[in-house]
């Protein structure tokens, strides 16, 4: 093709180290427009905007690359960037992250990182996601650039394939060197002792979200996190639609039988 | 069974009448605990609040009946509940709405009001969302009170169907009456014209959400908005898992061949 247009976001801003890696992959390969959240925008899951208007800041303008901030969540960069600040062009290939922090397991749902790309698959707009297990900021992305490359590449000259499945490509923390890429499912778990109870100096009560995520299927070897802990990048292809179709016999004999 | 203990939230808070028919409703079958939003939280998903602390405030106590407003999104009132306000005990069966204005179609991954009962599902608690089509404050809900009851004792007796399945139900607007109730698929679709781009007092722009929902198989007579448009009760089985198992083949294929 000729040079693709790649639109890319995230749910931390611009000024993470995980997005610039992204672009700096990305410009290499095509046209970039970055539109992404001026505020740190975790736990977004696919929330929108509706009451409060939106803005958007155009911060950099050269040949192939532009980038926007905009204020609002990860889905809202992703609808205004395709409605309104691409001028009607629409991306060969949306990419996501590179998120400090998993996005992996049933914590996907509330995932930003994940809502951007769920926004492009419902548009039929192959869509990649990318995450990394530390959660901190200064994170070594080195190992993870020949597998973000190759991944991109290939996508780029199958592009059918993703017409409506996301891929949410997860990299191991703590790693120097991966053992290699496994295509996975979501691992099913639950969180305990979500929140931490405390007093303010008022004597009220508030409650800040902790919680530890407990995996419900740790020796199911399809799982992401499975083969994350052994140091394997995994890639989950996913859908939005989240229709229960083999519940639909099940649940029509509970309602009208 | 004993009495059920029936957890109750949506994405409105506790001033709008939706919420006040499902707690009638459920009032008459169980013991009923609500915790909504203290503030409108329409547009959602499954929205977490990571960076501020949660409040909770109990609004109504008296015997079987006990409501809180909870300063978060949907999904962290169903946390909340879940971890510190209903001091260990796990409800039989979690509700949510009556949200006033559809959430069917692929516009339910916006939806705060499915945000409470994917937050349930996840966790294996049967749980039922219900929608209205009309966006008005002031619904008529007495033509759907005998599908909402129904379809509650149905499901109170059959707990098991809803363990890892949760339900979307929406009613037409537009009708005093309905023509029965269908199991349904989610509706594919695509949005025109998302924003109104305009200009401030200052000459700069802004962007206000807007759109028009275009179905992109309004002849595939499996899905909610088909039967909604002909009068139907439409009810979708949902589950949280977003991974596409079917995919697996053609994206190992793309990403290791």
């Amino acid at each position: 093709m000729a040079r693709p247009l790649i639109l890319i976001s995230n749910d931390d801003g611009l000024d993470f180290p995980g997005i610039n890696m992204l672009i700096d992959i990305a410009r290499a390969l095509g046209e970039v427009v970055v539109v992404a959240p001026m505020e740190h925008q975790s736990g977004m899951s696919s929330a929108i905007t509706i009451l409060q208007p939106l803005r958007a800041m155009k911060v950099a303008q050269e040949e192939g690359y532009t980038a926007w901030c905009v204020s609002g969540t990860p889905v809202d960069c992703m609808k205004l960037a395709l409605d309104q600040l691409l001028g009607g062009r629409r991306p060969d290939l949306v990419l996501s992250g590179i998120n400090h922090g998993y996005n992996a397991g049933i914590s996907t749902i509330y995932s930003g990182t994940m809502g951007v790309v769920f926004e492009a698959s419902l548009r039929h707009i192959p869509a990649i996601a990318f995450s990394h297990g530390a959660i901190v900021k200064d994170i070594d992305f080195t190992p993870c650039r020949p597998y973000i490359e190759d991944i991109i590449k290939r996508a780029l000259v199958r592009l059918d394939v993703l017409r409506d499945v996301c891929l949410n490509v997860n990299f191991p923390c703590d790693r120097e060197t991966y053992e290699g890429m496994k295509i996975t499912t979501t691992a099913q778990g639950h969180w305990e002792q979500e929140y931490d109870h405390r007093i303010d100096p008022h004597g009220r009560d508030y409650y800040w979200l902790q919680g530890k995520y407990v995996s419900d299927d740790p020796a199911d070897d399809t799982t992401d996190f499975y083969w994350l802990h052994r140091g394997w990048v995994a890639v989950t292809p996913c859908r939005v639609d989240q229709t229960a179709h083999d519940a639909i016999p099940s649940v029509t004999s509970l309602l009208t039988d």
